[in-house]
């Protein structure tokens, strides 16, 4: 498999231990993260070759960012360093009807505050075969949203399948920046992602029938929103992950891919939750690795709800799930059996 | 909102990590707890002014169990000093079929040995709102049961609202004393939380048609209950929490308040049960946090069994909870979605 | 009650903390177990008498192994000490879709090298009332099988009640090389504990009626197999233990009870796993307890169930429960309630 | 005694456990400090009445640092909220050769961007008899020096005693700019902290005779700055730290107090260090504390430096020492013997 | 070697971890502990057989207070069960200048409250051939003094040689208490074991030419102590601790032993202290294996003296070393070279 | 720089937590570590490419030791998989008198039983400039004598550096198969590392005046020693580290370097130990980076002594030290301040 190659902010990520709220903790848990680096720690674990993208200050903090990126076998080898300080945010994990808590500190961090000059994407694109990044990277402001566009401009020179997760955030941005900005942006994109607030989100399209008052789609409302995009922003394959939060315990994921004008329904997991963080990235990891391996629609799709839904399974933010794990659940065996 | 004056014992909680038991412990967690104390430090995290009266030794772990009254903002200037120890329990955290188990230390405690001398209750009422106890308080013993009728006495002057949690703990005294010393209690109370087994086993207050098989009321039998006790009694308002155990993991909970001739029924709840402790609690602090904030009967009841379900999705005694996320669950949304 | 013997490997069990994988651990907990030695630290913990018959290296990890079978009361005089290592495996705890992963490394161990003259059975059995044993010991390998045959026809020759807990395990021999050597030693054996795989893998035993394609048995396929298995090789009472795994987090879980050509079944339980390692081996500890105090055939296999059921809501491998639990479990009060 | 005001940033400390270097760490220790918040917290722990000036995001992290000082008993009603996040640190503990490390990220806090109409100095000072800041205060830049300087005036003009700790912080201002600034601020100061660095750094004052090469001072190089310090600026007390480093296991330390012309050195004492960290804050709030008792210059020089030897012998930045344990240290018991 | 008996109150001990003092602990390591346990528990490892003599509640706590002795192999069988509650104390460790603190709180422990029917004296003794008691156990009041003198008394007549440590707690009882009851004792005393306080505060015996102002003996004044002692009492055997406290980190250890009118002194240590608690207990558990395996008089105080300065470089109260370890420290090997 | 390739096994130490000893350990800290991959992290972490050439077997386990290797940056690309098992010890630290203990368990490891086939050593060293391996590696026996040799023909054909440390280890061979075997390998050797026991206890040579009784050599000693090597072996450097062992926490360090008939001695360091462990490879490490950059031979054997001087400042294995780090030490910065 051909390099894939992610772009964006790569984070300190802290969080009580287990279930405690930020008042009853003494310590966090050290963990580093970031929606691009999550797709690519998880693909890099199933084995493809990944180089991360991105800007960090000089310190030590950030040292342990980069080894943890090399421990999973990304490569560190494009990071540009200096700007001031490293992103964080604290984590504090829901349970029941208890919702989970991010307190983002990722303000003027050195991705964020990044120049053109920090990035030789002639180089970057060498020998890759795949590009993604995230809505979170242009809406991280500053000389980002033109960033992008150049490396998206460069990728699709190259050949390069780009591929995006649409990932709106309202504290980063509005929804009207996030609509002008993406939209340049998909012009680019063969595949793209989203869950089911995203598109109305970002990009204004909604199904013709929602149910207003519950806010869900049926099916058919999803494919009509995967329809419009894929045919308003020409985008061959539009991925749509469907949560159905029972609580923070527990929750029914499945998946819808649009692809070549036909939608392919994944099965419905009923997961009990370990940590819900990362489902979105693993999803992406799972999808990548799929179409670059040559599954068909309906196997890609199968196998990017079982990775994330794996993913769910697992504690803090990477997949630590190889293709056989996957394709065991995909094939069936979701029993939680031991495996000696 | 006027100071909530809670009296009761103040103890040291320790327990093994996650579901241990005590055969394989290495640690105990330490927390400071008791029933008023609970009500009072929920109350404080919720902004409103406290003041804990107690009595503890003079020594470094009482320190520490003042130093966490202090935190969350609890008043600590009526507590006397003296005595020999700090009582204390060991709690083993049960599972599934497995119940919860603890073991009592807290006999000879500072609080259980106290005298009269000890508080000046009029100076400790001054300016106060409310007043809160439960029945450990006078089953403790000892001067207890003369000092809290002093207690409501001088409220009752005052024009403060009192509020009693029946707790019955057959461990501390018999049925028949304390339905001897309650009912004299009682006559001061204006707002009474019990539970389902409260009732009966200290005022003798069954309903009509009980399931004798199961000993589960029906709604009726619920309301019938209450309806006796407010008559009996003369008490305005009777709030009685509706647990269904179906493990140690999964409760369904939710609450009655019988005010003024009407009954009011909150939501219920299926809890996936982080720590079930300290779920009366919460309910208490949510009850005078609505009262006292003008809530209509239905709001208040609602507010109080959504207070007390979110404490059982978190960690030890405390519900650390602020109102807005109380009003939220209230409002619906149990779904567990990260807050970002 | 008279010692129970057991025969076994006795090995150091290292997990992440929690649910943590692998790659994400920086701690092992440390924990001493095997298969027969967990039966016996659970009949010692229920107050039997018990000794483990095994060999462990001379080095400071055995002698933890030693001291943690001394703290549960297990007779430790007959064991041998020498050879290389003690034998370890590594086990990390599944959830949901994710099953649990045990990576084994007990090879060359001390006791799988073991020769005759370690163990004087004479002596051993001198004064016990019930061996046992499991697949697992003969699957070992080396002088083991002749060793176990050994100790079965002393242990006959006693009068002393045989157990056997089939226990396959495909990682330590072929279906062809248990069946030739456990069908020797079932000669032996007074009572069988096979779980719903064993009979077909072991001892090529299959219901008629067999839904080929989920590979589950209906009730009268397992009071069939347990019927051949009693018939064939003249075993009074074969034990089998029915779980259903929903998931890592969920199984269902009961058990029969073959005897005199009566089959007795338990109640189901629904339980929400804590940890499922060791539920087998405290299935066995729960019949034999329950066969050695004279209970019925219905009591025993009720008991053998609900032991075993609520080992599944404790962490690691031996059941903490005292009778008095399981016969509360098997009376009706599984709701969990806090014992206070 | 009368209440202490400091005025100072308040952070988030993040430390690995142990002597681990940040490349090893899995968790973080979480400590919320600051060089007047350690003073006040000190004091507080003395039985001090305190408050601390400050300005602190609305966030949860910022709700435990308050949590943090209240448990202390620091009063917390002149805290401003607002702006973008807390200051924090990295701290990594050195040993023997090893020093220990500092990565700092408290650029853009909320309080590095506070504005004057965020503390009402005159209801602040209200009733207080001592005002404490350190160099770091203005070092922070914005519109703290002015801040400062206002604070000073205020405290002057109504008989407040005011304490500085010169405290240079070389990655935060220049020596010129410090230099510039504090030399306004120490037109107001009548207690001045300094350590053997500050006054060569700050205010370029020197003993004749310093031994170039080790950098070290005699008694009476130590005793010529002291003096020059007075009598430049004016102020009464100029106290001075002695720690000789001899590896970061191993430091002497002892101090010097130049009060009315006349120079006076506490003991020395030989420290094994647990952490070093807050043992300059520990000296100067023993010297507040023996100031405001009352003390002989002798005896306030032993106080401080007796306290500040006991912090170093505590983990993290607070000293945790009663007046009683500092009394004990002075009067000769630094023998470490066991209190039962 | 024959059965060494030890009677005493057995308790748990709560420890904050590392260097944290109490105000910092949010978890206590938990270990059983008490002066003749201990004893006992270092006589185990070291492969002696025991048995201690107490009484405990019956509780899960309790349980596993018995399980600790039962891991190291001390015997249990005469344990009684009943009274209230299992004595407890909260220990924080000090470091160079800072002393470690206790907190007690053992009142009303089960021990303490017990009765003379509690223990079949003659039965305990049966096949023993050591007693060890300390002054703790009489100095807990209520029955115990009596019965402490009626297990002397039955020792004495079964030719059981007896020792005693005179520990004096002034929290527990006076020195006049001490002397009244510790001399009816003495009567049967055969190896009587002090530190260098005890004689003074127990027995009033003194130097001559103690030094008074630093209250440190010389040799001689050791000498002269011991002589008195073994005069007045008839001791054959008085034993002496001499520990020199530099801090709570660095200690100098040694011992003195007077046997026979001749005083033998052990070699110094200078030790770098890890936890000095039970050290004690360790100098009195090598002295018994000493004497029971005959070793001469100066090789009897090496191993004792070397025996307990190994105990103080390792954790909690018990001494984990074996004959071999300490045989290797009296031979001259303290420089702590890895053992391979 | 170019490559440094290392040969060796590779393992899993666990540890229990600070200075437990193995009885008292709930837990193990989980490390991975070898000879000759500690020199390589150690040069990684300073920024020099190496790779490591080892066999592992194929599981979880491993994949995690490999993902140590990879976070610090050290090549993977030729480690072969196959075997039974990862080799691994258990290491309890010492403190003061109390030595460090290790139970090794590597027997049976996937590379002890490892094939000429596993390695292809023209592709191996094909652009490297350093290789080095320990006398551990042979001393595995198996074909690693062998393959050793092999590898060094190789090197030596290609011009490569090739680096020797003796490391004797007494329970992998006799002093007789060491000499044997290290003898043919030295033959290739360029720079040899021993401490004060390997050149005795492997090659039999000895310093004429040696102190027999203490088994120190005089510095004059260790001169005659390096030379007679250098000279026997005909190698252009003999390096020896000097350790006196003080106690298990203190130790002095210092290192000779006899390059070209001179002797150059470092600087001497009193060391106050954190964890021992991996000195002697972060010596290596410094040593092959000095040469490697071109160092006088006495700022070589400065910076290889000061770079194992901090090692042993720092928890487990690796020299977590930059060599901005080490040249400050040399330059003279011993004393531990804080840096910010």
């Amino acid at each position: 498999m051909k390099t894939v190659v992610g772009f964006g902010d790569y984070m300190l990520r802290l969080n009580p231990e287990g279930y405690l709220k930020f008042f009853q903790a003494d310590n966090f848990v050290i963990n580093y993260t970031g929606a691009e680096g999550n797709v690519l720690t998880s693909l890099s674990y199933m084995g493809v070759p990944t180089q991360l993208v991105t800007k960090l200050p000089k310190n030590d903090i950030a040292e342990c960012a980069v080894g943890n990126l090399k421990r999973f076998g990304v490569g560190v080898e494009h990071i540009a360093f200096g700007g001031d300080r490293i992103g964080l945010f604290y984590a504090e994990k829901g349970a029941s009807q208890r919702p989970s808590k991010i307190v983002y500190d990722r303000k003027y961090s050195s991705f964020s505050t990044c120049e053109a000059e920090d990035f030789d994407w002639d180089k970057i694109f060498d020998g890759a075969g795949y590009f993604h990044f995230t809505g979170i990277t242009p809406a991280l402001g500053g000389n980002l949203p033109e960033i992008c566009l150049e490396a998206c401009k460069k990728a699709k020179s190259k050949g390069i399948l780009i591929s995006c997760d649409l990932n709106y955030r309202k504290n980063l941005w509005t929804r009207e920046q996030a609509k002008e900005t993406m939209e340049k942006l998909l012009e680019y994109v063969d595949v793209l992602i989203a869950n089911e607030e995203d598109a109305a989100d970002v990009l204004d399209i909604h199904a013709t029938d929602t149910d207003i008052i519950s806010g869900k789609l049926s099916r058919e409302g999803y494919i009509e929103v995967a329809q419009k995009i894929s045919k308003k922003y020409n985008i061959g394959r539009v991925a749509i992950t469907l949560r159905k939060s029972i609580s923070a315990s527990d929750n029914d994921w499945s998946a819808l891919l649009y692809q070549d004008g036909t939608p392919y329904f994944s099965k419905e997991y009923h997961i009990h939750i370990v940590d819900r963080v990362g489902g979105g990235d693993s999803f992406g990891a799972g999808l990548i690795y799929a179409i670059a391996n040559g599954l068909s629609p309906q196997d890609t799709i199968e196998f990017a709800a079982a990775a994330s839904c794996l993913k769910q399974t697992i504690e803090l933010d990477v997949n630590l799930s190889k293709p056989a794990d996957i394709f065991a659940l995909v094939g069936g065996d979701g029993s939680g059996r031991v495996q000696r």
